[in-house]
């Protein structure tokens, strides 16, 4: 396993798709980073044995984590790190996400897993980043340029609308 | 650990009011049982042992698990037995245990969770009980007795409602 | 009827699409089954009488029906028989199966039914075979066999992706 | 048996009070009921000799139902009788009655159950007189005087609220 | 306005498509009935002119009503009327019929709706039959040949499953 | 009835509870206000002679409605007035205003109600409060001060929690 | 910034198609109106700069705002403005506009938010212009006339589907 | 305003009791922090002038926001700063805490907010420790204790349970 600060984990195949959103927002700020499938419920040893790996390697900082239906992967991962774990509900199961967003959210007091929108893995990445921009000016500095190409491209889009 | 034919298993303390509910329909049919707390977020390795020796002792035929919230632990027994797993989702949580129901039917194929109602120990016991019968014919006839009993009790309902 | 281990009951025609992931699994477990379509509310009588046959033929182990909409089949099912009823809720209602679920879970103390997920008919064929497994030993093979297979698939998905 | 008009079943002890709005309701409008209670799962042989007996018997012109939880008790109802059947879903279960509700409203085509809000005992009887009125004079008037009167209470409300 | 047994209301053109199942079910019942658009937000005073012929062609025994969103046509109608009003909620509204469900079911005390599933015209349109064949002893006859037929065709699905 | 510039209207006494945090705040603000109760349902006739002199009354400006359950108020009102509606859902019902809620936001295209938050008769004084104030200075320099205070209140909250 | 009557505002290019429902509604009104694009979230010092532009030009009457997802921009601009704010919840978001429609009426007490249905620009406008009708009698005219409009149709949709 | 690593911001005086599970978690861990008091509707100029510091003092790691109802507080405060923001969902308002979740989840592409459960505000506690352990040796071993006496009270409670 390579070492890097960001270790993305999903809990299916079917969700690299949506993942590598997070992936491609990482390589945009020029973040490095791991991405593995490992199940919670069907390759629990190997899963507690990748996160076993990430607690002991210092240049890991943030745990990404992407898995639908009852998304018990974000809650056994948080339960067997100390590092800060961002989850990513996934909405490939009949309740559309929403049983994975209540799984993730409904810990137990704790275990914190920190939740953002279904299927918002980009957004995962930029909380991640946003971690790691505490203590890497670079990071900090990627992260306010793409703040200000976000605000330029909507006060952009209403000029072009008004002038059309 | 005592051998028993079944493997009751909460996630906190605080299920024990609850949990009860089985464990007394349990000893009304005669079943023997063992009865433990073990938190899948909190005490996993635990937990996993735990499992370990059920799945090793024979005596044991079906497991009850229950916990409410994100209920992680339904899916972390399934994940790691092929004996059968009913769960009784709880009703401590936020969403009144809708969130531990979603997360415990909402199992990725190939772990089977067998989901009673919210709350509902009693049936998972007469659950668990409906198994055993299969083969235990002294645990079928209680069975059919109990049920009879209940039929009786409707029964009898109606007339004391109609003649009073 | 022939005799089998496993009784499949569901209650349309047009449930067969999704009901047949489990004689699917079942063929795959070897394990011998039927497989019949009746409507708890069309033809109450015809299925009393099925199920009535089944309670007589101890070949037979477990029942799995798989009904959408209000899901009269597994309470209709469970009220007349001690043996484990495994209920699938299908999707094909306005509430896109959560009806199905929620009359599937709700059922009164006393009548046990074990729920799956959504149109989840191959986990309860794995949930029946977890059952017939505890008294044959071939089934309980094939059953590990098949969880590492699970397990297998999952690891090299994660060397293929981190490969490509 | 009584013969009556109207014949009220409830699925359990525990469902007297609600559907006593509708006896008492019925009453009011001196239309002669019945009333029992029937679990459909519990008693559904005698379920179904209690509607084959209303079947029998002209003067029984409608059914009203009461039940919680999967409220099997409408369906199973309907299913046995072409005379209409107006549900009542009780609001006991997790969910408060939506469940019932749910079960109530989403039957197979074909099948029919009239449906009334979570515990409207009084509004169900007040549509089985809706259906006896139709060719009973008598109780036509006295609904069309229940109109009027509720119509006078809100008015009187408003005037007595606008001098106080 | 012609006179007939049952008149079907419905709130906007748009509902002509699931409507008319409650239609063609009448057709096949041969009962005569009326069908019209009134919308009880758009055109209140027509609505009403049109209730008030009703409730004095002693002829209609039932009203069918068919709407979406919010549902006023329902309650609108039973509001003037004290002939059973049956209610069938459409799915147009963006939270697909459930907000239509829900105002049906959700009257006030003394004003009631029947209500069917989210488009089942056609369990309205033999709810509507089942009061008629109250004294209609032809379309009794009709509703228990329509049941057995259904019945029927149950059966043979599982002969022609089973065989095939 | 007076003249005045806002006409509250609720659907039942149990409502005027909630409905006087409206009119206590258009108090606060000097907005006259006239204050009614009339059912959508049990009193339409009333209700449409009621907006019928709204209508002729220019001083009326604005028509807030409160009630519950399935709202048919809050239409009915906007059905047969142009003048702006302001529809508070209030949370009497099974569904606790939600079914409310939906009925007032899911008007067909053409009939427009402006709904506020479940219960919140005060916002929704405040709204109409808004509207008078376009046309009149004091009104709005009262809006003005009321809002400052509601900062300065924050402001001070934290200052005294900092302090304490 | 033109001055206007109504200042529409959408938080995202991807909500052109459905806002333009509200400019298309105005224009047949005769309405002016100027619509832009803020993010309450991207674009937060812009939007504050827009609203108080729009406070400071007396012809401004309505806000309209449109947003999806948290929909915080309902609540930001009336967090600025006492001039009345409507707010059209897009369906956009993972849950189909429900999360928006909730930010937008669970306002706290003293920021009102006028909200109309998911994606109901059309009404948006149409209640914005029955605001201005208030004291422009020439749009009280062309209401007044499209309301009319809206029944005939109606009324012409029932002959020809009667005729046809 | 003192410098501390977190800055606890909750939007109204009646957050107070939920949010001091956070910095009772965080006195715990002995981790430095602020608590304030700024609505993002009522105190929007005082809450940006808040977080405008704070983005200026390297000191602060982690924002945690606590708001219930519409919950524009952690966006507001996200949309401002590009450090990690945490939202605790607070449970006041009449949708019980889920329309604070949603808002809280449903944050735009780009506009990252980190949210744990509905109330969970030792979560988000212990959440900001675990960014802040990444650098801070000690926080890190209290953090390991923490989680050990929390595995240590679970083991006890089961020994406890079974003596007793």
């Amino acid at each position: 396993m390579r070492n890097s600060e960001v270790a993305i984990i999903m809990g299916s195949k079917s969700d690299i798709d949506i993942m590598q959103k997070a992936s491609d927002m990482l390589d945009e700020l020029e973040i490095d980073y791991t991405m593995d499938i490992f199940s919670a419920h069907r390759t629990l040893i190997e899963l507690q044995q990748h996160i076993d790996r990430i607690n002991h390697v210092p240049t890991f900082k943030v745990i990404i984590t992407g898995a639908g239906m009852s998304n018990a992967l974000a809650g056994a991962v948080a339960a067997q790190t100390i590092k800060p774990v961002i989850s990513v509900p996934l909405s490939g199961g009949k309740f559309k996400g929403v049983e994975s967003l209540l799984s993730s959210v409904e810990m137990p007091p704790g275990i914190p897993v920190l939740t953002v929108g279904i299927d918002a893995a980009k957004n995962a990445a930029l909380a991640a980043a946003s971690i790691i921009a505490l203590y890497e000016p670079e990071v900090e500095s990627r992260l306010c340029i793409f703040r200000q190409q976000q605000a330029d491209k909507v006060l952009a889009d209403n000029i072009s609308f008004n002038n059309h």
